[in-house]
């Protein structure tokens, strides 16, 4: 190898080591096999264990393949549990035994199998086991000499975790108290437990409980409140933002899991996840088609009623909608506990009132000046803007409220049905309004 | 005072000073003034200065009114820099004022002005000031005693920043390295910077990052890249939450600094921050209303085209909707960097094609069971239905493409004026084919 080339790679070597894992793992995306093949002799071992569990399930088997079995059994050594387990989960069944079996060692098998039973999406799977616990009968200086023989990342020592005997949790002390107060006993320096959750809990309850109190770290116990893991909240991050996504795509009738990487995912694949909605949509927006028909008559006597249905059926749309946003929302921030559906009902119907006057007035000086249509035909299309509004405003508002109580995921239920539900009455409002004050 | 008494309020101190200052301020909502002077008094100042900082606008104006100038003195001392801050932020001018002359200690003024003049939702106006920073040229042990005499929160001490002697920031050595490696250089423990942030960047550049990268604290610079601040994790979700609640508000029309507190807000406030939105809906609807209008003789002379109106509309809606989340959720991950538009418009037609033809397929077997209609008037929707979903598609594809280069928030176009494109092209589409197939 010449001189030249050894300075490069020595660069490289320099330059890959200060980058962050997620940087690096973007970049392996764009390289080849020998490329990264490379790189992984040039990095350091816990960087390529960080970097490793940031990557694609491909990649992922795409380097196991590439690793000699010492590199592997390095490699696997160095993956912290929680990753580990990520990993497992996303490989295929013969690969996971073939790790289990040959790079995991004997000690670690057990919190792995335990790991590796919680479900999917609940707290025990996303949650780290790498935490210092303390004894409460323990000094402050036997507590600082913990700290000091950990091997833990330094980014999981900022609070250490105080149980009583039995391993009860009873609350932590912060690694700077431990610093500034050696003299201190731990009750002393001991900050009590705003929340805790169960490692069975639905990962969500993490993202809430972490948007709402100032937490760093949340701790998780099991059902005899003795510590089993912590959830950091650079992590409950993460799980806020896919709940939100997962939200955003219940409304709009995307399955997010399947159009991550947009550009990468084939066009198929993407249009699978997104024709299953739109046929539900399609099939129930054809009562829709049934209720023109059943009035046929009374729009063939005056076709200009035609003119009207989109604008109703919008706007009916777009009301009942900003209140489903609402209450979804309401429900989430928890403000909705203990309140009655009529409550609910009753305001939007005060709202929907004040909303759907102000339309009718803004909608018949628009009649009145742009369209060539009867007083009477205004007056029909106006009374059914009031009334649609109001009604899209209460189903709108209590469909998210309805599949709350009934455990589902209010989102799921917010978009087609809403939109079905208040085009149907729009329709059925319209024409009977308009076969009696026309006297069709 | 009878001691039944006594031992009530002692019991009340013991309690509530156990609580999280969120729950505090939450109680303190449902509280009249003389339990909340009560608690008050009983709270400790700390814990009623982080409690003070959670409440609403209306209570702390209420509390500040109740204390003596002594314990809004203490309680001011008590609150750091960024409660403060946002206290101030929030309160009528003449009691700013006060405030900052009376209460505000002479040496916090620069800091405070310096503060309040960042722009609201930039980084400076939620970056924390206090941290502590060390020169790189410093021993451990004189880190270790920086800490040791810092009077911080302890959670402000993971990490200790690391500058070069301009103040230029370095990196960052985590506590708990401090005291496993005592014998260590700053070189050996320092981890460098991953990312920092400007203190004049939007806030939604904090929250992007601490979701992209696991960064615990993010580090806020100046122009000359001098530490000014840092954002903790735990206010980077709170951000991230907020972002995500505007663009949910953005697209489904409701503005969402007015719904908040749905229960206690006025019917009118909400009515009035919905109003708008719908206006603007029903007037660009009233496109449709021309287009039928030009249309009137071929839907009269064939009413049952009027049938499959609020399906293709729905249908169109839907489809649009669907691409307008993706793209939209493609951009905020930075997936789409200096990706042509071309290359989104091909997708989303080649993703269209797929999807319309299985939704003609659906649709064809649905007429001809269930509707009484002629088989040409089933062609007409079948290939209306066609044309719609994919131009669908590319509308919903391409207008947030264009927002995001008119660096306009994509989610503010993405509601109404999405419907009403492909609410006009569906329309425009279907009658044209009508006219044309069916010979009138």
């Amino acid at each position: 190898m010449k001189k030249y080339q050894i300075e490069q790679i020595n660069h490289l070597q320099e330059k890959i080591n200060r980058m962050d894992p997620i940087d690096i793992a973007e970049h392996f995306d764009n390289l080849t096999a020998y490329e990264i093949a490379l790189r992984i002799k040039l990095l350091n071992k816990d960087l390529l264990a960080d970097t490793f569990a940031e990557l694609s399930k491909d990649k992922k088997m795409e380097i196991i393949e590439i690793l000699s079995d010492e590199d592997t059994h390095e490699l696997i050594k160095e993956l912290d549990e929680n990753e580990l387990v990520d990993t497992l989960q996303e490989l295929p069944a013969n690969m996971v035994k073939k790790i289990m079996q040959h790079f995991v060692t004997e000690d670690r098998r057990p919190v792995i199998n335990q790991l590796l039973g919680y479900p999917e999406e609940s707290v025990g799977s996303v949650m780290t086991v790498n935490f210092l616990a303390a004894k409460d009968h323990l000094s402050i200086q036997a507590i600082y000499d913990l700290v000091f023989q950990s091997d833990l990342d330094a980014n999981k020592l900022e609070q250490i975790w105080i149980t009583d005997g039995s391993l009860r949790l009873l609350g932590f002390i912060y690694l700077a108290d431990l610093i500034r107060y050696p003299q201190a006993q731990v009750s002393d320096l001991i900050k009590s437990l705003t929340r805790t959750v169960l490692a069975t809990d639905d990962q969500e309850v993490v993202a809430k409980l972490a948007r709402k109190y100032d937490l760093s770290e949340i701790p998780v116990v099991d059902s005899e409140n003795r510590l089993v893991g912590t959830v950091p909240v650079e992590w409950a991050i993460d799980i806020l933002a896919d709940e939100y996504h997962e939200d955003f795509g219940n409304i709009h009738g995307i399955n997010d899991a399947e159009e991550i990487n947009y550009l990468k995912q084939s066009d198929f694949t993407i249009a699978k996840s997104r024709i299953t909605w739109l046929i539900i949509c399609l099939i129930t927006a054809s009562v829709t088609g049934f209720i023109i028909q059943r009035y046929e008559v009374t729009l063939a006597t005056n076709v200009a009623l035609a003119m009207y249905i989109p604008m109703l059926m919008d706007s009916g749309g777009n009301a009942g909608s900003q209140s489903s946003t609402t209450i979804i929302r309401a429900l989430y921030l928890g403000e909705l506990q203990g309140v009655s559906f009529m409550k609910v009902v009753l305001k939007e119907l005060r709202i929907g009132f004040i909303v759907g006057l102000a339309l009718v007035a803004v909608n018949m000086v628009r009649i009145l000046i742009l369209d060539s249509v009867d007083f009477q035909v205004n007056l029909v299309v106006s009374i059914t803007l009031l009334m649609t509004v109001m009604l899209s405003k209460v189903i709108g508002g209590i469909l998210p409220l309805i599949a709350d109580k009934l455990k589902i995921d209010p989102t799921v239920m917010a978009g087609p049905l809403i939109t079905t539900i208040v085009d149907t009455a729009s329709l059925m409002v319209y024409f009977e309004v308009a076969s009696r004050l026309l006297n069709i």
